[in-house]
């Protein structure tokens, strides 16, 4: 199943994605994704739903999950970004966090603030947990994953470099896209081969597959939860391939008007395009 | 007026704190804190306050704001400390994220993971935001500034640096003392140069006042809201002055039965002993 976070006539809901409607399933006990999240109810609100549905072209997506209780995201997991940031290996993952403010929806712009011209992308996969657990060992992460969507990391990478911690930089307002969907965990294969694609303006940016991944997803959220509970509704953005426009000769930079999409195998296609904050 | 979270009788509340009472504040309208923070109701309600008053023997301490919407983190921002972790200078504040499942509260324990053994204080002057804003000048910054109270930044340092991140380790469950109360903006000069000192059982370890700060109250909240609109409840973590015990030969860790106190002049006396988690 697919599930979404979207506005219609201004009003917040989340439902059901089909091909090209949306079936609300939004209610005072569950008035957000993340609240049937928490509640373990998402796979039975999903199998309850029913029309009528809504055409996506009416609806304006939001991020899958808009306030996550915590983001955390990974840095140079995959080894060609590894080697092209000239990065040390390092026996752990390494991890930043970005506050749900900073991100933004499928079709929706990412935002190039007036602080900065070096707007990057990173295109990610995310995995949205759907089972509380702390200490969770490698074999049993899976139990603890809801599905996955895709994530744009966009970053500002002078703002990233302004000192060894890249906080500042993965913060900027509207800069993370996350969606268009969730795709609920029974749909994909435990650990499956994906791939993961970046293209801008249909150019290709990025091309790699999950085998690339240093860190796999189980060993992310042993680490994680190693340090702190994992809650359903957290997103764990797993890190971005080779090919980031600040590591090119010369760099690339998003500009307003440039459209970027991010593209993982058996979720989806995540849409935006640029605009001046 | 002093501000606190508290549990009483497992309820959790929050009210106004007098010298050894709390008079509870919490309505239907205002379950916490936080939100009358972000309804800008705080002063309105404490002037209102009146008996009766549950003992502050009777009650049990929360963290300041339990779940704030975002925890800014400064590091090394005091020169003693920024020269014996041999740090670059920087020309931005550095920052970084806690989540607020890793707070814990005044006479609570701080916890040592069974994963290290090198748990380490840092004092710390905790800021916490009245009124939202977005690229903030500095001039107008005290505005934003509901106001303060005593931060413990436990740190896990073999994890903070498993990587350039210092996220792991500094997101332990229960590492982060915060409290004992707010104190509020007008108890405390704009500026006023404060004292900040942490004793481990009754030895002080750091001492230092604010005007030794690199980046002061004004600067980080100019920097950090350029990036992201910070909103009442949002907590800034000023960072540490000199003294860690990381840095002292040999390293000095904490260990459970310890007790830390970070004392900050005009706001309290932040007490914690230590535990294993």
């Amino acid at each position: 199943m697919r599930f979404i976070s979207y506005l219609y006539q201004d009003q917040p809901g989340w439902g059901l994605a089909n091909a090209d409607s949306v079936v609300p399933l939004h209610s005072p006990t569950y008035p957000t994704l993340l609240s049937a999240l928490r509640a373990g109810q998402l796979a039975a609100l999903g199998a309850q739903a029913a029309a009528p549905a809504l055409a996506q072209a009416d609806i304006r997506f939001l991020p899958v999950i808009p306030a996550p209780g915590k983001i955390f995201c990974v840095g140079h997991n995959y080894e060609e970004h590894r080697i092209e940031t000239a990065r040390d290996k390092t026996q752990h993952p390494l991890l930043f966090m970005r506050v749900p403010d900073s991100q933004t929806a499928h079709l929706q712009p990412i935002l190039l603030p007036a602080e900065s011209s070096q707007l990057d992308y990173e295109g990610e996969i995310a995995v949205v947990i759907g089972k509380a657990g702390r200490r969770i060992r490698e074999q049993d992460a899976w139990e603890h994953v809801a599905g996955y969507s895709a994530y744009n990391d966009g970053s500002i990478r002078d703002w990233q470099r302004h000192t060894l911690q890249f906080t500042a930089g993965k913060n900027f307002s509207g800069t993370g896209a996350f969606g268009p969907w969730l795709v609920t965990r029974d749909e994909i294969a435990d650990g499956a081969e994906l791939t993961l694609e970046t293209r801008l303006n249909g150019e290709v940016m990025q091309h790699t597959t999950t085998a690339s991944m240093i860190f796999p997803i189980p060993v992310l959220i042993n680490y994680i939860s190693t340090f702190t509970t994992l809650e359903p509704g957290d997103v764990i953005v797993t890190g971005t391939p080779g090919g980031v426009g600040a590591k090119r000769n010369p760099p690339v930079w998003m500009k307003p008007g440039d459209r970027v999409e991010v593209e993982v195998s058996q979720v989806g296609i995540l849409a935006n395009t640029i605009a001046p904050d």
